[in-house]
């Protein structure tokens, strides 16, 4: 088990001792109710009290924190989140691996494995694939023919890269994510639905996490693309040729449709749904169950959910929806009545009764 | 092939026979048309018709039913369609498996494996994982370093179960189903995402169901918890911290967001979406595609969903929508016309225009 | 690498040539910028002006672009992107294989492989699976006891296909997808929900695709069924006893609930959600996102999405949304000061007031 001093994780991240150092850290915590040994964070201004009476031998604070802090021993960190979740790697018990090929892989001959590489039980590697060097295979990994997968990559369990995929380095793939897929592309026959074959590939870049059962299509003549940095939660689909900007954070259950090119440094909430060939501009925000059909040119926050209200309340909410058209009718008549209408744009109404 | 009088049927699971007793049942049918042989069930007083001309052997059905059945046997029960339920078990073909070992099995050396159990083709149980009595691994199954999975559980295929994962007794875990993926944890940083590490685990009890391709994310440092009895659907996404009650049903495509706790013997239809850091009440029941954005401290029935119109009222509905904001403001101006407000809270209308 | 001249291009697939036919084509190409070498096509008028800087070799139009040629060399196709598909096939590196039983594989004895079948690296074949002739069987599959598998059908990497499943001739599964899972079926018993056997299994037709981690259960007493010529996309979830008619496409992310029944020729777009035990129509069209909660008798096109907002907008919008019975009472109010109401129909708004 892995124990640091708060003195050497002080030295080690850059960050202010308060307090007595010597104490021996084996863990994190959190804030409430703590644990002996570990070291926790406070970062939500709310949850300051819970200082004074945490378990944690350790606190991370910001500067405006640090009084409040008491007896605790602290560090002090421009962004105590931050500096946790690098504490916290040191903690990983799943992040270290031994190199070796386990005897029950099945790595093709002329396939590239580069020094420090891991290839678990069963794994496929398939020919002319290449790894670099400390890449994590774990068991039930298929890398289809020529892929190339970069240094220090991990792919967790059951994970399938297609043929060909170029993948960066440092990359994540949780268990069952699928990377190159067949394309949803198909052309109408005199006999129904004919495949267009999809000759691309995915391309993905350094530091980005594809997330568990997500799937990822290839392109159909060009490649879809996933840049640096992007973290794809589980169970989203990037359609083919699709291309996500650098930094781009998508949450669980969002689909984007082919063709669409998304912006860097977007935060896009679950269980959204972006239409093929539109643009996103970068910085976008989408709030969770969000539909996008056209492009977003600027920058902002965008939402389309409509939140859950009693059954029955919802059920005459649905039929007041329908009846708008009604209601405008009505509205104007009124007006005309009254010889009242407020301005002479009310015929944009009537357009759609 | 499992056949079974009715007389036997009645007795092991206490029912009343009606009719006669010595007819050899082979397995169970619908009721329309039914099949020779076969027992069926009747719990829909709509379909009583049905018994005057199913092929069936013989019907389970209610005290209120009993006349209805005319001339064919009939198993009387208390709630027919959970007596037809343990009946079915009876002619599963799928449940019944041999122990032993695959000897293409990957299994640790210190794994514990319990008495009964089998390992299938091409499974891997790592190091320190220990199986309870009579647990189905299925072939491609991964079960992670230090996992425990409790007596009479079965795992059909190629599901993972992340390290340090516990699993209570007969619960049942669909093909492709993911248990322990690391949750969506990210800090920014300087140049971009950081992971946060997600060192809790999930913890699974006794008699839940997890649905194929549905992933669970394993804790930030408290575990993932999914109590007694829980149902998961196919495609169903459970982020990390999640709390979710005993005997709770959610069916397929529906997200939770992270840290959201769910109380028991509630029923969530499908495709809904629950946000993150919130509570649901005990047996509330959630419509098909709601969207939940805050939590919901009553039990009840709850919806969102707009169902379907033709495309083009459909678009005059949105547009509709979209001019809310001017219709009110029109109507208000109707009302200072007329003198007239209804009453003086119509300014809730103008605070948003 | 596979190379066709233009003319051996025309001759095979009954296209007219126009220009010079001995180029050598070693590909396919997008119009825009085009590639040496590559013939590409044109369907979309708007394009047209690309023809002017293509750099492909060729260029496969519709009678209406001959002209637009110029001085490239040309196919003339009655539909120019359907030819483009079926030439693009040729030249597809993934769907050649050879016939095999690799090693690695696990394949019980009394299984039944037909000639020019490829059963990859740790695929498992259980006992009685029949698989046709010039089978592909990818690493990692789980081909079921007794299930079978038509000829020239592919299991890209990692399908499950559950017991006793039949699928017909060149159906393609993506990575991932799973077919026979359990059907959602629970009883209330006493102590929680008890397992509803699902005793029937999938039906697949022929020249079927599954996309990848999409899922389709089995039915419970019937069978599931997919007609000829379906098409799945990626993350689909199909529940027990559904019927999806003829050459339906059904795009990712869509969901569709128990016993329900779908006809030829529908084209679903993503994300739809679609309720159990209704029919639809053939020919019908959902535009993505549409929740279906009630049969649909006719053909046409359906809708219920509600498209994004800056996020301050949208939230007024909701809040309009929910005073809409507020608004109602106050134009009745308006209308009864002026007795003005333009019908007697609005009864229909205080019913659910």
């Amino acid at each position: 088990m892995t124990t640091l001093s708060l003195n050497e994780l002080a030295q080690r991240f850059g960050l202010t001792l308060v307090g007595e150092g010597h104490a021996e850290i084996r863990g994190v915590c959190a804030l409430s109710p703590g644990a002996e040994g570990c070291i926790s964070f406070l970062s939500n201004p709310r949850l300051r009290s819970q200082l004074t009476t945490t378990a944690a031998a350790a606190v991370i604070v910001g500067n405006r924190d640090v009084a409040a802090l008491g007896a605790i021993p602290g560090l002090v960190a421009p962004d105590p989140y931050l500096a946790y979740a690098r504490i916290a790697q040191l903690f990983d018990p799943d992040r270290a691996f031994t190199a070796g090929r386990h005897e029950a892989a099945v790595i093709a001959d002329d396939a590239e494995v580069g020094e420090g590489c891991h290839v678990g039980a069963l794994a496929v590697v398939e020919a002319g694939a290449k790894l670099g060097r400390g890449v994590f295979i774990g068991p039930h990994c298929h890398i289809g023919r020529g892929a190339v997968i970069g240094d220090g990559s991990r792919l967790i369990s059951g994970v399938h890269i297609g043929a060909r995929v170029r993948i960066g380095a440092r990359s994540l793939f949780q268990a069952g994510a699928i990377v190159g897929s067949r394309g949803f592309g198909n052309a109408r026959g005199p006999n129904g639905w004919e495949e267009v074959p999809q000759l691309g590939s995915v391309v993905i870049g350094d530091d980005v996490e594809v997330g568990a059962n997500t799937c990822i299509d290839r392109g159909t003549i060009e490649d879809t693309v996933i840049e640096h940095g992007v973290r794809l939660d589980n169970l989203v689909q990037i359609a083919h040729n699709c291309h996500i900007g650098a930094h781009t954070a998508i949450a669980a259950g969002t689909g984007i449709a082919g063709s669409t090119r998304i912006g860097s440094r977007c935060m896009i909430g679950g269980a959204c749904g972006i239409t093929g060939h539109i643009e996103i501009a970068d910085d976008v925000v989408l709030l969770g169950r969000t539909m996008v059909t056209g492009s977003i040119r600027a920058k902002g926050i965008y939402g389309s959910g409509m939140p859950m209200l009693e059954a029955r309340e919802w059920r005459k909410t649905v039929a007041r929806v329908r009846r708008l058209g009604r209601l405008e009718q009505r509205l104007k008549h009124v007006e005309k009545q009254l010889g009242a209408a407020l301005s002479e744009d009310e015929e944009d109404g009537q357009d759609d009764v």
